[in-house]
């Protein structure tokens, strides 16, 4: 039993099903598989051994009938997302000693569904509280910056795990906790998942609350979260409630599918392992039966860029201009360039750019629409040497805004063997359809894209 | 100096400065006038004299060249609005024990200016967690239904003071603090102000920080505040630091000034008292000198009611799943069925409101560009009676929608002698204009309006 930490999600749910295993067991196959890593990989911003332990016995005394659907299963909390039993510092030292003490509303639900019992008030009341959280997950400052925490990537210590969700995507990879939520504002998800090898679902905008995250956007954060597998995303969809408009159809077939193929206006910023990747994972798609066809926006997304750089610094200022006033000695000089609008963007362009990509965004439901998903980049290339900075969300930041869901789907790799995800994406609300999908290719890619993931062997 | 807590904050400002009262004197003030009549107009979810005569003699202490512009200031904090020191209970039973301790952005800058030393570490740093805010206003349940809390309306007590800023428009109405914040996501700003006769800015959206306030709808929830003049309500603005795009003249005369009067597609449900202060009010601007234009807004903004509803609902049923499956219980009906979607409103057809109000944002800005100010009803009618509902919001939330800054100027009264407000709206980031035109139309409204104010006599 001391690989339980290897299991995914739905794995370890089987298992306590049937009694296999206790709660406790697997908090302890967790728990050391923390303690032997953490030295290298630093993914916990906060992680009490005793406050698991307690949490997981008291999980054990539920009776099968009355445990929810995340019943025992492990979750890292990005630490921008509030929590009330353990601390929220959002990489900041200005919330060291002084951290929000409330649980954010994904949190709640979360709990509940630790061992559920709604409208019926029992004796099992008190284990309303429980959470199935093992700790709290690095982010940079705020979620905000692109300097990195000392996280390192598993797979390799000298390179970034990227940002700002560090902690929540090398923890899941490194087998430390097989589910994490983080937040993404650029590619805050999708970029570390890319770079540790692992799924991340970044939903539809506001189809999870975000009331209880730090705020960086009101536009652009989105809850998501990171899995070993697409079925344990699929659990935390579940539990989260992120249902399509019109539910999909039950299977999905890479034969026949129709997958569209974006390079983006930014192709030149795609490295070799990127170009390599994109192009692997199209060969594959067509060995396997699916119909590809190039996409190219049309012109009225060329200046995306520029508008959502906008949106974002003039959303930045009017975020920032608390801690600016009240603590802006501590606050990471970028944010005080945000807070002090060095880029001189006028409320006007603000409103502009806000009305604009308000405009964009029925025009990609509709291209998407036409297909089943669309390929994508993740990232430029493979994870950069070095932990100072978390590297770039280019190639992510026009989907934040456009608010579609996007999933990442790990299985390539670049020339220093680190993993390369590749981005699906499809309309808003077409999240479940979008999992669907991102299984399928996900086999495919896991088995012949070419990486092989040396931690879970 | 028994009388000070008639004073606006700008009165007080000024006595502090020049040493002629201390900020204690002004708190026992203020307490005793609370006292007088809290049975009555029940304004306060929490009100604690002994925290606020300890900040206040604290606050004492700071020497003048150390003072922000809001030392000493009293200011009502809305129950929604998190606050460290005080418990936030936002109308709703889950959380009367079990309170979030965290400020809310705002109330971190509002600290901030009431003892001011950014980027200068000093021995007054333990004075930085000062805040000039008196107590917490009560709301309706999570400022989301609009069945009443205790609050009554201080000119009448068997009436509303509306909601769900109820405590914040009955508070600052009643002479018990000079200034409050509130919230509002369809009209629960601008309603109360105008059953209590008082002014309310609701700004521009997003142009204050959200962190901290509790969500009910990401694209309609605004924080704004509430004053018995417009100089109190600049003097938030300034602190807060609502600018707008371009500074505007420094005077503004209504004599010549351009003004469009909207009735709106809804106004067969404006009874006699806005009808007659909508009438009465063009005679006075016109009386003044001003250039008066009717205003129809083009047909594509007719179904406004149908596409707001749908985005408001639609963002509620995210925002209440976590209350809804952890505590449902102890929801309001309303709620429940918010989460429950008893609209059957449908993903997409949330997504098609986003998409569609966004679309007329820029276009109002347009139309609201050709002139000074835009003049149009606030409320139905005076405050009904009754306290079970706060009243009705129809006046007001597609200005919310738009994202547009509104001011509610009083100085009518209805058939039974309540006060009864009149909406200035302007476009996006023009809120200090919008507030020069509301000092100005707000003069002529209270000396020819018609309504006395008796509580302040």
């Amino acid at each position: 039993m001391q690989d339980l930490y290897k299991l995914t999600a739905a794995e370890v749910a089987s298992l306590l099903r049937s009694n296999n295993i206790t709660v406790e067991e697997y908090a302890r196959s967790l728990i050391s598989r923390v303690k032997a890593r953490d030295a290298t990989v630093k993914a916990w911003a906060y992680f009490d051994e005793d406050l698991v332990l307690d949490e997981a016995r008291k999980l054990d005394q539920v009776p099968q009938a009355r445990r929810g659907p995340l019943h025992g299963i492990a979750i890292g909390v990005k630490d921008v997302i509030y929590t009330k039993d353990m601390p929220t510092q959002m990489g900041s030292t200005i919330y060291k000693d002084d951290a929000p003490k409330l649980d954010a509303a994904p949190v709640i639900t979360l709990r509940n569904a630790g061992a559920l019992i709604f409208g019926n008030p029992s004796s099992f009341t008190m284990l309303l509280k429980l959470i199935p959280a093992i700790g709290k997950t690095t982010t940079t400052e705020f979620a905000s910056t692109t300097e990195g925490p000392a996280t390192t990537n598993p797979h390799d210590s000298g390179r970034t795990p990227g940002g700002s969700s560090s902690g929540s995507g090398a923890a899941v990879a490194d087998l430390q906790v097989p589910l994490a939520l983080g937040t993404q504002t650029g590619g805050s998800m999708i970029r570390p998942a890319s770079f540790n090898g692992v799924y991340a679902l970044k939903p539809t905008w506001n189809s999870v609350s975000r009331e209880g995250l730090k705020v960086y956007s009101l536009l652009l954060d989105t809850l998501g979260f990171f899995a070993r597998s697409v079925e344990d995303l699929e659990m935390l969809a579940d539990v989260l409630e992120i249902k399509d408009d019109e539910p999909s159809p039950e299977t999905f077939n890479i034969k026949g599918a129709k997958i569209a193929f974006c390079k983006t206006e930014i192709w030149d910023q795609a490295g070799r392992g990127t170009q390599d990747a994109l192009a692997r994972g199209l060969e594959l798609l067509s060995l396997h039966g699916a119909k590809l066809t190039e996409l190219t926006l049309p012109p009225e997304f060329d200046d995306f860029p520029k508008s959502n750089k906008r949106l974002l610094f003039g959303e930045g200022r009017t975020t920032f201009l608390s801690e600016y006033n009240a603590n802006g000695d501590k606050l990471d000089p970028f944010l005080i360039g945000v807070a002090e609008n060095d880029e001189k963007i006028t409320r006007k362009q603000y409103v502009e750019a806000i009305d604009r990509i308000a405009t964009l965004r029925p025009k990609f439901d509709a291209i998407a629409s036409e297909y089943d998903a669309v390929l994508t980049p993740s990232i430029p290339d493979e994870a950069p040497v070095g932990l100072k900075s978390t590297g770039s969300a280019a190639f992510n930041a026009m989907w934040t805004a456009l608010h579609v869901p996007v999933a990442n789907v790990p299985g390539f790799k670049g020339s220093n063997d680190m993993p390369i995800g590749l981005s699906l994406v499809v309309s808003r609300y077409h999240d479940r359809h979008l999992l669907q999908v991102a299984k399928e290719v996900g086999k495919i890619f896991s088995e012949e894209g070419g990486w092989k993931n040396t931690l879970v062997t």
